[in-house]
């Protein structure tokens, strides 16, 4: 009866499926190992039988291909995404000296990402984490973060150096007359390492706007994180970032609440404090936006608080010279070496596709935002899409990273989200949403008794044995709870013996 | 008769503290509001009367006193510093402009801690966690860490500049005829920050000996965090480290199995993966060592996962021309002045001591090691004012930050310990140890049955509870046990209306 229910209701989006959508303009780089495997498996069953991609532009970044065009396929990529405007990156090697030698290149090619950020003017990394409706991963709300994707010491000139002094100087204008002095040292270790770099600072307003209207849209209070109070020349990061909060967001955020905790300010948030606040606040529901190094290790953090860089996104917002938005979706992890070595092994593996689902999602609808003729499908297609997966790993067919030792396999999985994507798009609107609403596997709690559990007993309870309050059970408060409740183990004989004492 | 077998056992030691003990020289830097005012209360009740501390230099580093010396005080104190070798510093106030003003002070006077590590030669800044014994805090085996003194962008010279061209230029030995050129480089922003600072790295290989050995001493694997896959010039701090750990401590930390995960070799953990490990190793048990503001970010993430700055050191070592180690001893927080004002408006107040007790204890340590005529009491005088402490505190006698709402007040935790070590002090050795190692007051899994619980059983119960493997039970996983155990609390009438469906 359900299958011809389902039948009966196919109808609108189903008719739009035969001949397929054209796919907007997209650039698509491919790279190796686990991820390009399962990124095949993933276009041939998620993207194929729906859309026609005959206007995505493949650039491959393997390591064998960039050495054998001696890295021209690179230029051609980032020439490419400029053009476009919208990027998908499967993950790609960096070949050490090692590999190099392995795999016979010229040379030992390095990071695509500083051509990628120069090429595209990068503005900032978005890195948010990555939801999955239904199952907790780390943070309960989601968190934003931007990362100034240009300067800091990832552009630093250096050399090491002896005893002797040392001279900066700047020229305006390239004006060798008009020199001024920006530091003058006396280096008197034997052994010092010079360090120079720069902030430019003019993309900060981009970034600002950028930032500020993701989290009014998302509801949430952001940050601005910087080591202003003693790495003075950060100061400018702060002012640029509040003028523009002052200027076109304040009215909103204060509207909705969402500047409570700071007297209606952008709240400021000194960078090692914020090391701690990540750890603090597993609500979740905050932003931040920081310089580049401090992005990195505070993405990584937050990554680690939300269970793996598996769950958190890594997008570079660009802008091209006419003001076009660019913008590059990728995963946050690399091209997953382990899995790859098993799956040539033969051996079965478990690999999670979310993190470059969600690229691919985010990818796809860029995409549509700048080539607008299947938007709406697009932005349909891709909601369905996102929810298949998170029902298949809800109901207990994810991978085993979320599963344990259960979960479905790389192929297994791919292939459960495409009959459930499948489904959903050939189902009305509505029943489209009822799927998405719809109660998951019932779980312990309502087995026996539907809604009968005392939810705030509940957690009044947790929290009287959250000793420590820390939001969580330790395995010595667990110890002392199931004392208490008189459900703790005991040791065979163990309780005579003692009586016995 | 318990007093009366106590009284019995007064020998030995007890007859030490009448005359006092003369404490060893130290410099004692007192600082302000609430730290201040513990600080008096300690030194009246748990040291005074068991040394005299004449040979104790006192310094003032208040604001006023800084104020009316024009910082002469600073200068006095590190004199003494670099003389005597062994310090406690107090927490000061770097006042802010607005504090200048409420304060009349003439200037804003800067932080004293640079004066500090360059009079003091500083080498390392040594933050390691602070263990309650019989109580878990964040990690449950000692972390140390080593964060380099020097160098970094704490040193940093700067200059705002527009478009220009920005060159570096080291001379050797300040001959100008050998510039070489460090860096140089086209600035095409209107905004631009040019940064320029150096690593200083000679004395990485002292930073190196103190943290391999207290590595070994306690036992534990030592990790070298850097960023140099990127930052290349942090080379030379891992070559250092590891030559120094290759030449002299590598047979040692073998034969004891501490470098069974890294083949054997020293490992290396770039610094964003550090962020990441710090929250997954709470097990403890390692030891980092870190350039300086990597230091500074990864310490405070540190603290906040064992609980609180409360909880970790925060120790300068450096170096006398002499070779004499100078070690500075502080307490990682500030002021506490939102305590301050409540003692001031005659509130009552629950300030824990710990951390300031610790860096007393270190500085007394130090200072008897240099000056060895009392080493002996100092160190058992000690031993008994930390487990005079960690008993207070886990006997549910400790301040509320430990103890909750039930916890003791400032001066009533002061006073506790201060009976309690007196006892210790008037115990013999056996008998303190038998005390140190007594068991606590029985927690619940005693109460019933004492040894009865089957604390295997449990744990793997816990871990079957623990469904995403985190190590901890959350609200979710806990409702779903405690549904699963049948004592989930339940909605009133909720059963039956359930069964009526």
């Amino acid at each position: 009866m359900r299958a011809v229910a389902a039948a009966g209701l196919r109808r609108g989006l189903s008719t739009m499926l035969d001949p397929k959508v054209r796919a907007p303009s997209m650039v698509y780089i491919s790279g190796e190992e686990m991820t390009a495997y399962a990124m095949q498996l993933v276009r041939a069953k998620w993207v194929e039988p729906y859309f026609d991609t005959s206007a995505w532009e493949y650039y491959d970044l393997s390591c064998a291909a960039r050495d054998k065009t001696d890295d021209k396929v690179l230029k051609d990529a980032v020439e490419a995404g400029s053009r476009i405007g919208a990027i998908f990156k499967e993950p790609t090697i960096t070949p050490t000296a090692v590999q190099q030698k392995e795999m016979g290149l010229k040379k030992a090619w390095g990071s695509p990402n500083g051509a990628m950020r120069r090429g595209w003017n990068g503005i900032t990394i978005s890195r948010d984490t990555i939801h999955i409706d239904g199952m907790e991963l780390g943070f309960k709300e989601p968190v934003l973060f931007e990362r100034h994707a240009v300067g800091g010491e990832y552009g630093a000139g250096w050399k090491q150096v002896g005893k002797g002094r040392l001279v900066t100087k700047f020229y305006p204008n390239d004006k060798y007359g008009e020199a001024v002095t920006v530091d003058e040292r006396y280096l008197d270790d034997e052994h010092n390492v010079a360090v120079v770099y720069h902030n430019p600072y003019d993309n900060v307003t981009d970034l600002a706007r950028h930032f500020f209207s993701r989290c009014l849209k998302a509801g949430i209070t952001p940050y601005v994180v910087t080591k202003k109070t003693v790495f003075k020349w950060q100061e400018g990061f702060w002012q640029i970032m509040k003028s523009v909060f002052d200027a076109e967001f304040k009215p909103q955020f204060n509207q909705r609440g969402l500047l409570a905790r700071s007297n209606g300010e952008l709240p400021h948030l000194i960078s090692d404090a914020a090391t701690m606040q990540i750890i603090r606040w597993t609500q979740g529901g905050f932003g931040m936006a920081a310089h580049n190094y401090d992005g990195d290790m505070l993405t990584d953090e937050i990554a680690q608080v939300h269970r793996s860089p598996g769950f958190i996104t890594s997008n570079l917002i660009g802008k091209r010279s006419d003001g076009v938005p660019i913008m590059e979706f990728e995963a946050s992890h690399g091209t997953v070496a382990d899995l790859w070595h098993a799956h040539q092994r033969g051996e079965e593996t478990s690999f999670n596709p979310l993190g470059m689902a969600e690229a691919l999602i985010g990818a796809m609808r860029h995409a549509a935002d700048l080539d607008s003729a299947n938007k709406v499908f697009v932005h349909h297609y891709t909601s369905m899409l996102r929810q298949a997966m998170h029902r298949t790993m809800v109901y207990g067919q994810g991978t085993r990273d979320l599963c344990g030792p259960d979960g479905l396999t790389t192929e297994e999985f791919i292939d459960k989200v495409a009959w459930r994507l499948d489904r959903y798009l050939k189902m009305g609107k509505a029943e489209a949403e009822e799927a998405r609403t719809a109660p998951v596997r019932p779980n312990r709690k309502y087995r026996r008794n539907y809604a009968v559990v005392d939810e705030d007993a509940i957690a009044a309870m947790f929290k009287s044995y959250d000793t420590d309050g820390s939001g969580t059970i330790d395995l010595a408060e667990f110890t002392d709870m199931i004392v208490k409740l008189g459900v703790a183990p005991k040791k065979e004989g163990a309780e005579g013996a003692a009586e016995g004492k």
